[in-house]
C-alpha cells in the first residue's frame, strides 16, 4: 500500500490521480489532499477518499470547509502553510505535485525535504528552480517520478541504456492547432482556436502552452534539470500524432521510444507505482490500426517561445523563472481575451530582455525573479493594450 | 578487453562482426574463428585478426590452409569438432554464432557448456532446440545476447520495465519486397524479385525468407524461447520501413520501441558491448528526414509461412524444428530456379503435414528430426519438379 499526499487535487492531473487510485484501491491510498478554491469538489473527494488532512487556498474555503465536513475527521488547513502541511503528511509515501504554477514550488520543496518521492505533474518547480530543487532531491535521496507524458516517457526510455551513453533527449511535440498555419495567419487566430489541442485533454493554461509550443519549452527546461543533460542535449521533435511520447537516443545511434494512446493516467500509474507496471491503465495502442505516424523539424520563427525557452536556458540563473512567470502572466490576459495570441511570445521577450539573470542560489531567489517578471509582464501587457 | 569467438567469419553477420572489431581495437580481440570453405576469405581475416585457433567445414580446406598460413602461429582444425572447439576456446568471454543453418546448433551448445556467452545471429539454434539450449543456459548462467535487430531491439526494451509485465512482444516486419503484391501475382514472382529485400542487405537465404515471411515466423520461434514468452504474447506487425526494430508492450498499455537506421553493426556492437553502447556505431537516425512511418497487419493469407510458424509452436517438440528444416531445403530449390516462390510454402507445408512431433530431449533428437524433415522435404521437391 501506498500512501498519496496530492496537491492539486481538482485539477485535470489531481483528477486523473484520484481515477487511477479509485481503481487501484489495494495498492494506493489518498492521506492528504490540497486544493484552491473549488470547495464543492475538494468535498466531494473528501468523502470518497477520506484523507487526514486537507488544504484550500484560502482561508475563508478552509473555514467553510471545516463547516460542512464537521462529520468527517480531518484536520482541514489553509495558504502556503497548509500546502506544505500536505505535501509533508506525515504518513505520505510519495507526494503528488500538481498544483498549476509557481503556487506549487514551496510545498513542493517542503516535501522533498521531508523525504517523499515525488511525482511531478507541475512545470514551474523545475523551470523556475530546478536546480535547486534536484540539489535538494540528491541531499535527501529522493526520486523525482516525472508525470507528464514527455518525460515519463524518457524516464522509461533511460532505462534501456546508462546516462553516460545517452547522445539526446528527443521531446516530441504535436506542433498544437496552429502546426500549419502560416506566419501571418498566426496573428488572427482566436482563443477557442487555441484552446482547440489536436490530441490532449488538458486544463486551459496547458492548452494555450501548447499552441505557442512554449509548453514544449517549458519541457525542454524541466528535462534538462529532471534527467541531468546539458540543453544541447535536449532537442525537440513535432510529431503531430502524439503517439510516441518520446524517445532517447544512444550514442550507438539506437533510439528507444516510449509509444501509447494519449492519456494521463498512464504516466501518474507509472509514477505512483514505478518500477511495476499495473494492469489496463491506459487503453491498448494498435499501430495498424493508427496506420502512419510523422515527423517533422519546429519552426522556431512561426514558434518563437520555444527559441525563448533555450535562450532562458542558456542565459541562466533566473533567467528560466522570468521566462516562465511572463508566459504565465501573458496566458492569462489571452484567456481573458485582453490580448492577442501574438502578443504572448512578444511580452515574453520583452520581459526577458528587461531582465538580468542572477545565480540561483535560494528558492527565494527564484520566487523573487518570479515576482519581479510577474510585474513587468503586467506591464507590457498594458503597453501592448494600448 | 574482450575475447571473441566467431563463428561464421566469412558470411553476412561475421563480416560485420569483423568490422565492428575492426573500429574498436581497445575493446575487441578475435581470438578464434571458423568459417565454412571459403578459405581465401578466411586467411585475409587471419592475417588481420591473428586468431589462435581457427576451424574450417572441411579437412581438405583446413589442409591447404595450414599449407598457406604456416608462417602464422595458429592451430587450424576442421568439421564439426573443429567448430566446437572454436566456440569454446579457452581464451574467448563470448561466442559469437553466426553460421547459417542446423550447423550452427552442435557448436553453440558446446560453447553455452563451456560457459561463454552467446552473440546469437543463427536463427535455426533456436528454432530448432530453443527449449533445450535455454534451459542448458539457465544451468550455466550464460547470457545469449541477440544480433538480429529485432531480438535486439525487445532485448533493449525489455530492460523499462519487469518481464512479468510484458503483455506482448511486437516483432516488427518489413513485409519484403511482395508486402504489396496481391495473391495472383505472387505465383509468377521471379527469384531475382525474390532476393530484392527493400531494407536490409543480408545473405540470400534471409532474404529469401523476408519475402516469404518465414524468417519473421522464425523469429516468433526465437523469441518465444529467448524471452521465454507463450506463443500467444508474441505477434507481428508489417512496418515498410524498417526504421522501428521491434517493440515490447506492457501490460499497463505503455509501448517501449527501439528504433536505428537499419545496419546489422548496431546489434552486432551491442550484443558484444552489453551493457556498455559504443559510440557512432550505426549512422544516425532523423526521423523528420524520414517523415512517416506506417503499420499494418501482416497478411496470413498471402504469407502462409507466417502462419505455418505458430502452428509449429503450438504443436511443439520437433515441429518447429521439422518446419526450418522444410524451408531450408525449398529455399535453397527455389535459389537453384528448381522450384517457384509459391512452392516453398507448400513444400514447408506438406512436410509438417507428414510429421507426428514427439517431445525435444536431447539435441540428438532436434537433429534426428531436422534430418528426417530434410529427406521429407526433398521428396516433396521431386514431385513438385514433376
Amino acid at each position: 500500500m501506498k500512501n498519496i499526499a496530492l496537491l492539486g487535487s481538482t485539477g485535470s492531473i489531481g483528477q486523473s490521480t484520484l481515477s487511477v487510485v479509485e481503481k487501484y484501491p489495494d495498492r494506493f491510498r489518498i492521506v492528504a489532499l490540497a486544493a484552491g478554491i473549488n470547495i464543492d469538489f475538494l468535498e466531494k473527494q473528501m468523502r470518497q477518499f477520506r484523507p487526514t488532512v486537507v488544504a484550500t487556498a484560502s482561508e475563508r474555503s478552509a473555514a467553510l470547509l471545516k463547516k460542512r465536513c464537521a462529520d468527517l475527521k480531518v484536520r482541514i488547513l489553509s495558504g502556503v502553510e497548509g500546502m506544505i502541511q500536505v505535501a509533508a503528511a506525515a504518513e505520505a509515501n510519495i507526494t503528488v505535485s500538481a498544483i498549476v504554477g509557481t503556487a506549487g514550488l514551496v510545498p513542493t520543496m517542503a516535501a522533498i525535504r521531508s523525504g517523499k518521492d515525488i511525482a511531478l505533474a507541475n512545470k514551474e518547480v523545475l523551470v523556475t528552480a530546478g536546480e535547486l530543487v534536484m540539489a535538494e532531491c540528491r541531499t535527501k535521496g529522493v526520486n523525482i517520478l516525472p508525470v507528464d507524458s514527455e518525460h515519463s516517457a524518457i524516464f522509461q526510455c533511460l532505462q534501456a541504456g546508462r546516462n553516460k551513453d545517452v547522445k539526446k533527449l528527443i521531446l516530441t511535440a504535436s506542433g498544437g492547432p496552429f502546426r500549419n498555419y502560416p506566419k501571418r495567419d498566426l496573428a488572427k487566430v482566436s482563443l477557442a482556436q487555441a484552446l482547440n489541442h489536436p490530441n490532449w485533454s488538458m486544463g486551459k493554461k496547458i492548452t494555450i502552452d501548447s499552441a505557442t509550443l512554449m509548453n514544449k519549452g517549458l519541457e525542454v527546461i524541466e528535462a534538462r534539470w529532471l534527467f541531468d543533460m546539458v540543453p544541447e542535449k535536449v532537442k525537440v521533435l513535432v510529431h503531430p500524432q502524439s503517439i510516441i511520447h518520446s524517445m532517447v537516443e544512444y550514442q550507438d545511434g539506437a533510439v528507444i521510444a516510449q509509444l501509447g494512446m494519449p492519456d494521463m493516467k498512464g504516466p501518474i500509474a507509472y509514477a505512483l507505482s514505478y518500477p511495476e507496471r499495473l494492469s489496463d491503465v491506459s487503453p491498448p495502442l494498435n499501430l495498424a490500426t493508427l496506420g502512419t505516424l510523422t515527423f517533422e523539424e519546429p519552426d522556431i520563427e512561426r514558434f518563437p517561445c520555444l527559441a525563448y525557452a533555450y535562450k532562458s536556458l542558456i542565459a541562466g540563473g533566473t533567467m528560466p523563472a522570468v521566462l516562465s512567470a511572463a508566459n504565465e502572466i501573458a496566458v492569462k490576459y489571452f484567456l481573458e481575451e485582453k490580448i492577442e495570441y501574438h502578443d504572448i511570445a512578444r511580452i515574453i521577450e520583452m520581459t526577458m530582455d528587461s531582465h538580468t539573470p542572477s545565480p540561483l542560489k535560494t528558492v527565494e531567489e527564484a520566487l523573487k525573479a518570479d515576482h519581479w517578471a510577474r510585474q513587468k509582464a503586467e506591464k507590457v501587457v498594458v503597453a501592448t493594450m494600448k
